[in-house]
């Protein structure tokens, strides 16, 4: 599937410039897919497949699909060249049961190409971690890994954080996922209303040596806003709805009000 | 339709366990649709039949679907084994207007298999509702009653919920719906931030031989993963959004992070 | 396509009377789409066509579709006989490039029917505003304007809103939105929790010959709510996401809680 020509290519150009297209290293978005039926599915890829990258059946949900429906849904989000992939609480039940291997395995019969590792909720020994990650590279998946944990009062400290990323990478993983859950409060860089945490957020950035390994999940629009503003078109954000697709894609390109602002000459804004 | 087999089925198992499977008596989850289309409908249907059992037409949306869509649709619903009813406004307003028996009639014709009879804004002599009950169930109808005014200043006294919920049981009724609306704030057993009181919920409780003839009405994840924590994977919740189907019985499994956390091992959720 | 007969026509009669069908001069309903694909907005219409009349394709999302796509969905929509627009702010990105016209003409090519003019982020001087609607109206579109900035700190006097409102419509608009965004917060009329600001309100009213020709930009169920219990069924109301057409049309007939109390006889909704 290719990216199509659209009506505005020759009249309107990109008020925010730069954004990449397909296939790119950074401006990743990735989808939360809560269970869209098929023809739901199509008709988003068919109008979005250009501005999405990864796709996340997430929690256990995959467990809960029938095998023809989830094997077609797969199929058909790999034929759009998205990256297709369960939610990391699913592995961390089959770390909890002493199941990874087996449950990697049938990730491969599903078709997954990716899996997340993480430990937002169970403990998780570096170790083994590291192990995960690789028994998931040896079968051929991408592996991304998640940095947080769901509850607010288990906190990681800044070094945990970046200890944790630099192993993952050097396990393997290719993108580490920042937690915001499907809620975007109260977790990872944000605060109870949803607002980005200066110094959670320097102090993050502080030991990351590449920021484009970073998909910040950023469900809430002004989330999305904040990110883009400070890092361009090609930040990489995840958690997204399907239906926000276009809606965020908009945004990377100052093609809504929220960024277009950003464009404009320094009084214009002000002025009437 | 019967349900299908998963990919996971023989790797992993529920952390949260017990989930009953239809046909079920508790457990039941009913969904809010305001006015989805067939094939979406179906799409949903298809990935998450085995997770709902009654589905809502709420308020007086069926009088807003031309003859052939409505029955369609209806039929759609039927084949897949679920009961389905109109919103209870829809009653009410046909109480209000003295059209009780024709609005019967023609439930039947649509092809309607419940009814919902409440008092949420119009007030109802309690011999009335009675009355209402028993036309419902001598036309074959299943009924299900709401308890509860939408109008916080309108609250009832727990006698009269413990009244009513008897009296509607003896008039005929399956289950007691109670009133969350569709938002979920300042109505029912929650507060004006959604979250469960506990004084309301104890009392409502009180007065009840059997409380799996209760159907909650909780539209936030927040108040799903509540009520699960409190009385286990076969709560009986309403006025679900078809898209949160899988989530909800994901959270149902302990297949999500906000109920996995209640499965760990005492000490594992709190070390690293 | 023609309205269909409901099944409950002859049983029912709306408790909020005097709703008007199309073709219709007020009670306009404004739909938000943010990306669906063809099937579900097909879906859509074939349960809610009566129940909408501009459609818009917010921000610059139809610069994201493929053409063939877009041409399709365009379509899709006339065949319903609805007015289909680009968000205003594409406009905006248009007007900052100096490329208006050839704007026009590619909406054309689309088969927009109709466009909106608005300065939300860009400051436009108002001869250009004026110029920029007759040059649409010469192409043969319907002109909407939009009165209001999106960043709280530039909100406009009412000097300002009254005159602009004038102007636009002795230039050929048709009908003047006034701005609520897509959160219905802090912005226009709304205050920081999406309430009403009863002077904001009244003083936009005080310069206003034609109510009917303003459509309040009304996202959230509470404003929709106070906007049919002040001005009736038939107030002209936009923002409205595609899923909430049969919830919105329920409001509006009194077929629903919220506006339904408002048609008991007093003493009745207090009593039990």
């Amino acid at each position: 599937v290719h990216p199509e020509k659209g009506f505005f290519d020759d009249v309107i150009v990109d008020p925010l410039p730069g954004r990449a297209a397909k296939p790119r290293q950074a401006g990743l978005t990735m989808v939360i897919d809560k269970g869209l039926g098929l023809s739901e599915t199509e008709g988003i890829l068919l109008t979005a497949h250009a501005y999405v990258d990864y796709w996340k059946l997430p929690f256990g949900t995959p467990a809960l699909y029938g095998r023809g429906y989830l094997s077609q849904k797969v199929a058909l989000l790999r034929r759009f060249g998205l990256d297709v992939y369960p939610g990391g609480t699913f592995l961390e039940v089959a770390v909890l049961q002493g199941r990874v291997e087996p449950f990697l395995d049938r990730c491969r019969e599903v078709g997954f190409t990716a899996v997340e590792v993480s430990d937002g909720t169970i403990p998780l020994d570096p170790r083994e971690r590291r192990r995960i990650i690789r028994e998931a590279r040896n079968r051929g998946f991408r592996v991304v890994t998640e940095i947080g944990k769901k509850e607010a009062h288990l906190r990681l400290t800044h070094a945990q954080i970046h200890r944790a990323i630099e192993e993952d990478l050097a396990a393997g993983a290719e993108r580490i996922i920042v937690e915001g859950r499907e809620s975007g409060v109260a977790v990872g860089v944000y605060d109870e209303a949803g607002a980005i945490q200066e110094d959670e957020l320097a102090k993050i950035l502080s030991g990351v040596k590449d920021p484009a390994t970073l998909i910040w999940e950023a469900p809430q629009k002004s989330q999305q806003e904040d990110f883009i503003l400070r890092f361009g078109p090609n930040v990489n954000l995840g958690n997204i709805p399907p239906g926000e697709l276009l809606a965020l894609e908009a945004l990377r390109r100052g093609l809504r009000g929220d960024t277009l602002k950003a464009c404009l000459p320094k009084a214009a804004g002000e002025a009437r």
